[in-house]
């Protein structure tokens, strides 16, 4: 019998893809097991949890449970890397049941510095779904620390972290630009505007005009129901105003997302206003990322499963 | 017998000064008896409690005390404005002795837009002291929520609020930057650090270089104790990229601090960074701009306290 485990184990989740021998995706899991927030039994209960019922098949984990405070720590390859150098670079850490599970590496931009973990395995799943990004791209994974990364003759060359996910919540849950008295009103007009705004900015950027939020609630220029999706605006459009203004992000290069539909979503619509058309986003990429560097580290039909 | 009682009454302090009828400052008190945190009585209270066994003087307050959630809402003066105008458009509120209490309006620069409460009489004050500031300079007043106002011609001309203090402490205390599992240590060279990363970070802005802190420390390039401090240099330095980016400031055209000494220590070492050399605050510059604000008013030496 052949196929894979591929784990996506991130911080507040895992998710668990089942693959036959030859690629096809058979059944997909999710569990709220993140590494901060694991079952009773830790790594080894939530492994047996997730793969219950399951044959015995190579394993393969990216995501923070490769980080300091993961399962096991496996450090950063550095920029640039590809896949083959991804599939050269796994860990392995071995379970209670005997079996080993590998891990893949992050990896790192000395330049920032900057760090990923699970996002290097998205990049390498978007590039295998889609070669024609491979010579020249930029893919952007928003999310609680959005992820820039700049691809160039099918490498990772450069990346930046945004904090935008983190920066709204607290924003919204701890200062006074959160303290409107409104329960949250969807309002596109308002993303609209926070993303003009940022647009606008110039040089100075968005985050010199955080407080503009409270000044024009203030005028009444700003319903207080809006304000979340105006500051939601105004931190997604400083996201593109930044990367353009660095290089991460280029006119006329392709730019394409990979995440969640209904975030990335708001990032299209961001985009619009720099005139940038974002094609639809690239769904499932850590599963298709682990499939490649299974297949890159020839763990599909590995003999040492059959050893264990 | 003339004289003042002045005021600066903010969201989470309350200072009175008393004046003699020549612009002699006789007593200082405070008490911690901000908008937010008024003692049982309310307002009344407050002001009987701070002025206790004073002289019956006219009276005039900034701040937060006239905002929407202080004791009396003021209108905004819209910019440009310089101290006749803020001494003519003075409000009024009557307490239980029977006596009023004057307000400062705030100010609202109608191209952010943008809004300050209480900053407003400290410039007054402050050009009032340094006459030869009022041609053309820029005030930067540090804080929860700084202000960097431009002042051309006796005038305040255009001003940017940039949440620093605030962003500082809710990233600090509810971000993953915060969670270094270290008690902060005091350390000049990380917030150094921190100021030439933002200075050095381009149209793109320290914003964008926020999740290095957390890479740099896992790098262990730095020590979990000094997170805090390269976290402050980083957003101070942002304040001087972003206002030298957007034309609050110029090299060439005085720069003056008015605020606490030890927090505008902090943006001394910042201004050297970027070659900008930035004499010592202006201090208790909210009693100067209120004494000169009352005198514009007419209201020290007035017949209406007389009237009551």
């Amino acid at each position: 019998m052949s196929g894979l485990v591929a784990l996506d184990w991130g911080t507040s989740s895992l998710r668990a893809f089942r693959f036959d021998g030859t690629g096809r995706l058979e059944e997909t899991r999710a569990r709220p097991w993140g590494i901060r927030q694991l079952p009773e039994g830790g790594y080894e209960a939530a492994l047996a949890g997730i793969t219950e019922g399951w044959p015995a098949l190579p394993r393969l984990a990216c995501g923070m449970v490769g980080s300091r405070n993961g399962w096991r720590e496996m450090p950063y390859l550095d920029l640039p890397a590809n896949a083959a150098q991804l599939g050269g670079a796994l860990g392995i850490v071995r379970a209670a049941d005997g079996m080993d599970v590998h891990l893949v590496p992050g990896l790192r931009d000395p330049r920032g510095p900057d760090v990923m973990r699970g996002e290097e395995t998205q990049l390498v799943g978007a590039l295998a779904l889609h070669p024609e990004l491979a010579a020249a791209s930029t893919f952007i994974l928003p999310g609680t620390h959005s992820k820039w990364a700049v691809v160039r003759d099918d490498a990772a060359t450069g990346f930046r972290t945004l904090m935008t996910g983190e920066l709204f919540a607290v924003l919204r849950q701890h200062s006074i630009l959160g303290a409107t008295g409104a329960e949250a009103a969807d309002d596109a007009e308002a993303f609209a505007r926070g993303v003009a705004a940022a647009r606008d900015s110039g040089a100075a950027g968005a985050p010199s005009r955080l407080f503009s939020t409270r000044a024009l609630m203030l005028d009444g220029a700003l319903a207080p129901a809006s304000v979340p999706d105006y500051l939601s605006g105004l931190l997604v459009g400083e996201e593109f105003r930044a990367a353009l203004a660095d290089g991460l992000a280029r006119r006329g290069t392709p730019m394409q997302l990979i995440g969640e539909a209904a975030l990335c979503e708001r990032y299209r619509r961001a985009a619009a206003l720099f005139d940038i058309e974002l094609p639809p986003p690239i769904p499932d990429a850590a599963a298709h990322g682990l499939w490649q560097l299974a297949a890159q580290a020839d763990l599909i039909h590995s003999r040492k499963l059959h050893a264990c």
